[in-house]
């Protein structure tokens, strides 16, 4: 990581950059962000930057890559592949709460993407791709009568993580218990869904 | 109604105005917006502006009021004020869901308020009082063991309003039906809390 340079500057990897990037991005919003804003946020040069990144576009790309991946990655996980729908939902539900919170930036930055750009729309593209994963869970649980069958399962889906993404709204890490929050989401939409059994 | 002047400036009035400045705050941010951009929108001059309204503020002031007076009209309602508090927590939901949809730009402009002016910190101020007073039937429904005692009760009523609020990301008239939207937020949170019962 650069510990034989002692310059400040020489401090700096893309990950470093990339999360100072994030909460510019964030706060003044990636349309509204320049190099020379990113410059002056890491106290590094514009050319420092560009030595680690081509471009805004590629850290935007990276942020977006590492929110969607965490997300993805839970639907590899054992406790979405397998058991029945319910089961499945309620804990892909809790995991995700946990890749919001330990992703917070990350996540916070992905679900404010617009569609501007290629990258964007791309990044959108994949969070479709997503919701369409949960919503087929969703179909799956009422089927087995596990959820409400009156119930729109794209409706289900979309409240559903309507609660669990307005946590970046308010979430600061160390204020609430990670845990407390998930078992309370999974307590709210999991068993709040209550079908035939 | 000014319906004896044939001009189209003086078939605005105050509400129709309202209506207008609400989409552009929405639209640019309450502090991005000037009083050129509501002459421009509505298609009025200024000094008309000037002759229903003193000022911005004051137009920030009457969405607010109508937002909030619409959803704290709810707690005056007999389905709020008597019953079981898990019956009245139930009420309270569906008709917030009904009220951010009939009410949707005042609600979404209400819950982009931050607070930088003495109007918004009211606004705030107001939420919060709102906020109280959902929490006290959460804590209320706890007691007589309808939700669960492992929950805190400032986590359910914030999710919960999360899921509402998030209503105004993406709810367009006609698209979804309100009712529908209604059950299913009732079905979720009014259900799903399952205490000892």
């Amino acid at each position: 990581m650069a510990a034989e340079a002692p310059a400040p500057r020489a401090q700096y990897d893309v990950h470093r950059l990339l999360a100072v990037a994030v909460q510019v991005f964030i706060e003044r919003g990636y349309d509204g962000t320049s190099m020379e804003d990113l410059a002056r946020a890491t106290g590094i040069t514009k050319s420092s930057i560009y030595h680690h990144v081509e471009s805004k576009e590629q850290l935007l790309r990276l942020a977006l890559d590492r929110a969607l991946g965490a997300l993805f990655a839970v639907t590899e996980e054992v406790g979405f592949t397998a058991g029945p729908a319910i089961d499945r939902l309620r804990y892909v539900l809790g995991r995700e709460v946990e890749v919001l919170c330990a992703e917070l930036p990350y996540v916070t930055l992905l679900l404010r993407v617009r569609g501007n750009t290629e990258i964007e729309r791309w990044a959108l593209e994949r969070r479709r791709e997503f919701d369409r994963f949960v919503r087929a869970i969703v179909v799956e649980a009422a089927a087995d009568g596990d959820i409400r069958a009156d119930l729109s399962p794209a409706l289900v889906e979309r409240l559903a993580f309507g609660m669990i993404n307005s946590i970046t709204e308010w979430y600061r890490p160390g204020r609430v218990d990670v845990d407390d929050l998930k078992t309370t989401v999974v307590a709210i939409i999991g068993t709040g869904l209550g079908g035939a059994r």
